[in-house]
């Protein structure tokens, strides 16, 4: 199955546009677990057993656990979605961009390594450094846009006669990038404006939105601002409001609670 | 010592501006070696031991690392430079970018995983991507500017208000990111007219140049281009000219007799 497909199926089968961003940080993890790959593991699996009802993907963040070696808690939690709920689509956050070469050993990385079902990429380098993961018709490609982060403006809002560059690379993207219909492009949670203009621009190419915060009016804007025709169109990620809802034994059950609030609130705007 | 001094003694001490890509492609290895981990690390220690008085840095690729899980091999590698030749600076190709939180994550992977003295970030997400890696004041890094590959052009050439995009970063990096002077910039070397008017832009701010080509007439233009007034400033990045060069077991001797024609070639232009 494609990845669009298997992303499509998921929002429908959880009736949800949330993603759990698994980005575990050692020093947060609740303070029973261990503080090493093996705590890891056992964190992610119970937040995903928690969650995996409730969600349309997963989106694991490779730089925590390349920070501590953890490659194998990452393996891991891939695993241990794919086996027990493989209608779940896994997004390695990992943002690779290089040249065609290296991009291809990236795309062994993502794709064959760990068994994602999509990765994130950085667009700087261009289309031939796309290429190698674009060309995996079964596979997502998720091209940074406008990010949620305060230096974004820095590059990413440049003028280019007239548009920003971000609109650029979204046109880029669903005018040559996307012929396998496999792309998505991320767009920051912080600027619904942003999001309105580049869902007029592209069509119904799927977005993969970070930065979501706890206040409902910006879900409120931002889902109206991104849905497709049909409701969908959205993969609204969170990551530490789930994860670290609570400190203790029952963080499990906190992060369930948490991710279901977040649900619903987006489907009141669907 | 910082960065930037480091790699100031290396230029001298082995009057090279040669950096050897440590780009170990299972599919190219010697034939003698192990397709594996340890056949990586064992043709990385030849090659590191048959180039070290040639070179002013390595730089391993981390994505041949990745993709066939070989992290203690590009470990190994950077520990048997550190430990034998400790004068000679390692920077890591990563080409990481991400918002400050997750950057500080991939800057713990590149200096206290891997103990690299420099590392190689993309600047799309703009300042506080950044940041993470330019605090670290003994660190170097490497930003994308102006790239060797084809799709290149796509986004870093497009014209900002009369410059292209890579001046605007090269602006930022020089004016605003390089308050603890450890920064460089990728430049590649199929572009001697951009290298020098970069060099004119940014003062000794040193270049990264990969895409370095085996006629003598790219490398002279890029040289005169890009030098700095000492005759150094460039960090010019061979990696499957030099790895390869023999896929026989004579692959280490190979390698040190293009190393030395290389940096031989560039020196007569310096």
């Amino acid at each position: 199955m494609r990845f669009t497909e298997k992303l499509a199926a998921a929002w429908a089968a959880n009736n949800s546009l949330v993603c759990v961003g698994l980005d575990p940080d050692l020093q947060r993890l609740p303070a029973h677990l261990s503080r090493d790959a093996a705590g890891i593991a056992t964190f992610n699996r119970a937040i995903i057993d928690a969650t995996h009802d409730l969600v349309c993907a997963y989106k694991p963040q490779i730089a925590y656990f390349a920070a501590c070696a953890a490659e194998d808690a990452l393996r891991d939690g891939i695993d241990h979605i794919q086996r027990n709920y493989p209608h779940i689509p896994v997004i390695l956050d990992a943002k690779r961009g290089d040249i065609g070469s290296t991009a291809e050993q990236y795309a062994v990385e993502a794709f064959e390594r760990y068994g994602a079902d999509a990765v994130t990429i950085n667009p700087y380098m261009g289309h031939d450094s796309a290429e190698p993961f674009l060309r995996r018709a079964d596979k997502g490609v998720v091209i940074l846009c406008r990010t949620s982060n305060p230096g974004a403006a820095d590059f990413q809002d440049l003028d280019v006669g007239g548009r920003p560059l971000y609109e650029i690379v979204a046109e880029n993207v669903a005018q040559k990038w996307n012929g396998n219909r496999n792309c998505m492009l991320v767009l920051g949670a912080t600027w619904p404006e942003q999001v309105a203009r580049i869902r007029a621009q592209v069509g119904d190419v799927p977005f993969l939105v970070p930065g979501v915060g706890a206040q409902g009016g910006d879900v409120e804007k931002l889902v109206r601002a991104g849905r497709t025709a049909n409701g969908t169109g959205l993969v609204i990620n969170s990551s530490r409001a789930i994860l670290y809802a609570s400190s203790g034994e029952d963080f499990a059950e906190a992060a369930r609670s948490e991710a279901r609030k977040l649900r619903d609130l987006v489907n009141r705007y669907r």
